[in-house]
């Protein structure tokens, strides 16, 4: 790999520099990093119209580029959004400190103590897409878990991160923290992700959010270790037994709340003993808000105003408002349909048959398996981490919402008075 | 990669079959998975004669083919070692079930309960070298935690392997669980283990344990998560305040009691203010039992009986009778030396100031930080876990020894009644 040594080897003063960092964030206390953030939460507020100039800039770039309106639409800071940036900072001010909880311990018998505690990762790496939101949302997680980070965000989104990147490192400074704590290397263009994913020995942990094929691209390229962070083919399984009310309810919020987002309801399965209860109702509020019906042909028997789902249908993550829908004849059948095309994110059965439930719960197996409970909820501010890094849908490390907790790793301290070991 | 496309696909069937198995030991109770260790125990102890002479088969190949005798030894199953492996599955048996227990969990202002509970990963991957207690091991861990496992060991020692998973296949159905829970893929040679390492969908997560090369072959060339278990060049600091006695047991424990192992001590590091009081007896002790001292020159200064350390030695996990000496000016040339020199597995200080043990436990940053401790401590043994897959030396997931609540993830169960996103 000529090509990707090469560039590693031009990242290299910046990771040198971060890991420098490192030294002291590793030990700062709580009260200094949360000055840090509270500086970044300021600086964001006062220099508004900065950041909107650079904002200006990449969206007149991204527009005669020919990006389309949704992704001009997540480029896009006002002055709104900027303030909800600032106030994001301020609730993970308010969070606990991660770094120093005592996970277990204990007394050996020859009276050795032994404690695993929470402590930085060192160096996180964040590859991500064209949302400068996301810039500072991961940069200061990463400060308050203890982390320096490096961040190679979308080029179209370059003028807007750079300018935020200087505010953070200008906060950092204000109160004797290493600026280099949060550097871009949005500079370095592709090969600077090409690089990062080679920083084996100088980046501690990367994490890729976006697209399925950017987080492909990572997980497979990458000899750093990778935490992923994946799509939502997620599906609701109407039961035989369920309330017909809570059926509506659910499958609607899940469905049509935010239906861009990966804990968004995709696929419907429903038994085929309550689906003539179940479908018209259910169905007939997704149609009132605008959903597309993609249904199967036993499904469009009962509500016939739906086009007819294929094969494809079970494996679309629509991020739209579109639903599949299928009748299956047991619970086993729809725990198969689901193993065989779940990706693993959230599912949720709707029933009132406790049997039924435990045995979803149990086999499923998914980052998120609920009962009689909106998918929505999988989701880092509902589960009250404050904010998220993401939702990992592998099973390293993390599994689900990713807080403060999870860029954390552990190390032993062992305290003894001259023991030996037997 | 057509070749390991084409190996993957041989494996395929195989892989399909250990999927199959996760969905029973994912469910299976305590009991169950009990039931099978014991009577994997039980066929170890009946079929003794028969692992002896599958042995004596990869010995004399082995022997044929040039094996060192440390290899040899290694290789090398007998009655007593036979006993000892069953002895150890039913130290897992005596062990607490990880599966199923809550990590942590809370009731959401809307009355939707949520918790965060210990699953199985599904399908373990272990790729190590021929020692066929391996085998046994890991195959009984991964058991225990409600995984199937796919164990790829060194070609040397087939034959035992083959017998040892027959055994283990047939305690498995002898008390209904699938038999495919734990298969070989030895005989695919090592195309099986690059097979492996692209399992990506079939192989939740791999375990590397061996030598540093193996190691970082499946870190670089692997596709599926994993987990790296890695080199030992471990430190003891000897502090200007440390009491000689608890110097002189601690450093000779921590070399000479196991020297071929990842937490022996491979360099002293000693405080000037220090040096003339202490090498004496450190090193006197050390060299009556037989090590040979590489030290640095104002260590042979006062220690002539020394040969001469070269930069090579900071570097070096001898896993033998030797250990690198140096004299430091203060406890931060201590703590640089460390950081540039150490693979983050254990490092200890000896001392009497609390100041500079706190400094050197949140300062040094590896899977074992230690005060007034051997650093032979570092294991799942001593650390109560029963028995260990291995010692992680990385960050993600797992850090230090590893026990049966290593092997499993975590998934989030979320019960609710019929509550819906605001």
């Amino acid at each position: 790999m000529p090509e990707s040594t090469l560039t590693l080897s031009a990242l290299t003063p910046i990771l040198e520099a971060s890991r420098n960092a490192t030294l002291m964030l590793a030990t700062a206390t709580t009260e200094q990093k949360n000055g840090a953030l509270s500086a970044v939460a300021d600086a964001l507020r006062k220099n508004v119209d900065q950041v909107i100039d650079a904002n200006r800039l990449d969206l007149r770039n991204g527009a005669a580029e020919g990006l389309g309106e949704g992704l001009l639409d997540r480029l896009t800071l006002d002055s709104g959004r900027i303030g909800a940036l600032a106030d994001a900072v301020l609730a993970i001010v308010a969070l606990a400190d991660p770094v120093g909880e005592v996970v277990r311990g204990r007394s050996l018998p020859n009276g050795v103590k032994i404690s695993q505690v929470r402590v930085p990762f060192g160096v996180v790496g964040a590859i991500y897409e064209a949302r400068p939101n996301v810039t500072v949302d991961i940069a200061a997680l990463a400060l308050k878990s203890g982390n320096a980070v490096v961040l190679r965000g979308g080029s179209a989104a370059e003028n807007t991160n750079r300018v935020l990147v200087d505010l953070i490192q200008g906060a950092l400074a204000s109160v004797g923290l290493p600026a280099e704590s949060v550097q871009t290397i949005d500079p370095f263009g592709r090969e600077g992700a090409t690089g990062l994913m080679q920083a084996r020995g100088f980046v501690d942990v990367l994490v890729p959010r976006g697209s399925a094929s950017l987080i492909n691209t990572v997980v497979t390229q990458s000899t750093v270790p990778v935490i992923e962070t994946g799509a939502g083919v997620v599906h609701i399984f109407l039961d035989e037994s369920a309330t017909e009310q809570w059926a509506i309810d659910i499958v609607h919020n899940s469905k049509v709340q935010r239906p861009s987002v990966c804990n968004a309801l995709e696929t419907l399965l429903v038994h085929e003993n309550a689906a003539q209860r179940l479908l018209p109702g259910v169905l007939g509020k997704l149609a009132s808000a605008g959903v597309v019906i993609h249904a199967d042909e036993r499904a469009r028997a009962i509500y016939p105003d739906a086009v007819e789902a294929t094969d494809l249908d079970w494996q679309t993550e629509y991020m739209s408002l579109d639903v599949a829908v299928r009748v299956v004849a047991s619970l086993d059948e729809a725990i198969d349909h689901i193993r065989q095309y779940s990706t693993k994110h959230t599912e949720s059965i709707i029933t009132n048959d406790i049997g039924n439930a435990e045995r979803f719960l149990n086999e499923v197996d998914s980052a998120a398996v609920m009962v009689n409970a909106s998918t929505r909820f999988t989701d880092g501010g509902e589960f009250g981490f404050g904010a998220e890094v993401g939702i990992s849908t592998q099973k390293l490390h993390a599994r689900g919402p990713m807080g403060l907790g999870e860029l954390t790793s552990t190390k032993w301290i062992v305290r003894g008075t001259g023991q030996v070991r037997a």
